[in-house]
């Protein structure tokens, strides 16, 4: 089985109309009430694996929930490492369940380093790692999301280790965040912006790399926020997979994410993570709802998102795809 | 016991009149046979399991032979992490036992995100993490470091906490390696370069949280490798402390380590890892030896640096306190 894994993502975004992906982003103080009194009435060790515990078992069900509605999901690993080695255990067992159900799984980690050890980073995550006489997964994500500060260096073994083991990555070339530009806009030697240059990086690894459909695994992060800049950084990677946040909660709507799609309506997944696990209901309601009260309400709103993101598609999308 | 951070590692600095920090980055392959001839006989569970008590059991031996010779260790969490949850547990478990041999722990993980999830990297290695009805540590380290990609937004909450817990941060502000201009020295909209925008921005969060001997530890990396920018850079921000990488293996000697340190020699921080833990000896040693022979030329290789380091700063300090 040697499929690129654009294709896998784009197979399944065929299937489910729905070029989306939920942030798996765990939140004690927003998960229903209903499943924090569940875990405290079992003796499970440490509060951190209590809470671990806890994790798991609500992604677990939000994974079954939405299984059949979405192509993807991507845990965001700040909201499991805050609880330390018993949260990275909530992560793994997070990609593991939603890769069993079917799921392609983003890693959102942001992570690199110099040369030697962003192979470390690239291995652990993308690769296998050496143990006494053997070689293991540590962790099964389909993508990682992966930081450019330290040049094109610190790239080139995701680059590598993604082709080798038929991973992909989203480099973070323009995020959604207010202070993003600070950083992102400045100007390189070359005369370009940063994110300008780091497209323009991409798209050279991304064209040797392209799957059945055309598009690559080797993308980047570029912000719904910012929808000309996603327009022109659009055009320069025409051959790469966009991950694009700032949908929902941080701001951005349907009519901003389309200038991230190319016009067969492929290309980009749009996240959604507090918008789809706690807009749609208030503190109050989660607090007294049940379980399957509160998971039909997550269904609900990644039904919306998939409308709202179709709906602009087709109309914005001259040779749409499915 | 609120005292500063930054003065509880210039005490152990002048006490061991050694300014420079053990990078402890475990690479299996690098461990000499004895330590994994001693873990294969056991049997401890998964592989990935096994090498991380293989890790525990080589830090603690590394730790126990450089106490009293430095002030500080560096763990990656590169090495650790790309063992899993595992990896992660043995991370933690260096950290705190070398908090226990009276060592200020730095925990080299490079995390960043944007606002809220920024506010959870920074609540989870420097602060409390909520778990029902209690508040937890989850890992024991002083001072991270931190990427500053996403601009400003994402480095308040570092700030905030590291006030709040009398922890500290070091912002990537110049890094050693090869490609680190191409991000690093691009020129924002004010004019300067990136490197020193930011470091304009560590200086004012730094200037409000000093201790008693004149240092933040709100500071940066710089790489002893671009020594022309770390003389630059440290005059930036002179209250800040600076962690150095880019001595040994990576090329800087102790005349370029100087410029990152002022008049009294104090204010920065040197780093080695792969130059304290793997270089004095061949592999062919590392085969063959018994661990007392490779302590003491870990003990032996960290001695030399001090010498080294200590020698360049008397020659180069007019004020040199120690």
């Amino acid at each position: 089985m040697n499929i690129n894994i654009a294709d896998k993502l784009i197979e399944r975004i065929i299937a489910t109309k729905n070029p989306s992906v939920v942030g798996l982003d765990p939140d004690i103080n927003k998960i229903p009430r209903c499943y924090l009194n569940e875990i405290m009435t079992k003796d499970n060790g440490s509060p951190l694996k209590q809470v671990s515990d806890l994790i798991i078992s609500y992604n677990k069900d939000i994974i079954d929930t939405l299984a059949g509605y979405i192509p993807a999901v991507k845990p965001q690993m700040a909201f499991y490492e805050m609880y330390g080695h018993q949260g990275v255990r909530a992560f793994e067992e997070t990609a593991a369940y939603a890769h069993r159900k079917g799921l392609i799984v983003i890693g959102d980690v942001k992570r690199n380093d110099i040369g030697n050890t962003a192979q470390a980073y690239a291995n652990g995550y993308l690769g296998t790692v050496d143990v006494p006489f053997a070689k293991v997964k540590s962790f099964e994500v389909d993508f990682l999301t992966v930081s450019p500060f330290l040049g094109s260096e610190s790239l080139a073994p995701f680059f590598e280790v993604c082709k080798m083991n038929n991973k992909g990555v989203f480099i973070l070339v323009k995020t959604s965040n207010k202070s993003a530009g600070e950083i992102q806009d400045s100007i390189t030697p070359s005369g370009c912006t940063v994110s300008e240059s780091l497209a323009n990086l991409i798209e050279l690894f991304a064209k040797d790399y392209v799957g059945e459909y055309g598009y690559s695994p080797v993308g980047a992060v570029v912000g719904a926020t910012y929808p000309m800049d996603a327009k022109k950084l659009r055009n320069l990677m025409p051959k790469s997979f966009i991950l694009v946040p700032g949908y929902g909660v941080q701001g951005a709507g349907a009519k901003d994410i389309v200038y991230s799609f190319n016009d067969d309506g492929l290309g980009a997944i749009v996240n959604s993570s507090r918008g789809i696990l706690y807009s749609h209901m208030t503190d109050e309601q989660r607090n007294t709802c049940t379980k399957k009260e509160y998971l039909e309400s997550v269904k609900q709103a990644a039904i919306l998102m998939q409308k709202d993101i179709y709906n602009a598609l087709t109309n914005h999308c001259s040779l749409m795809k499915y």
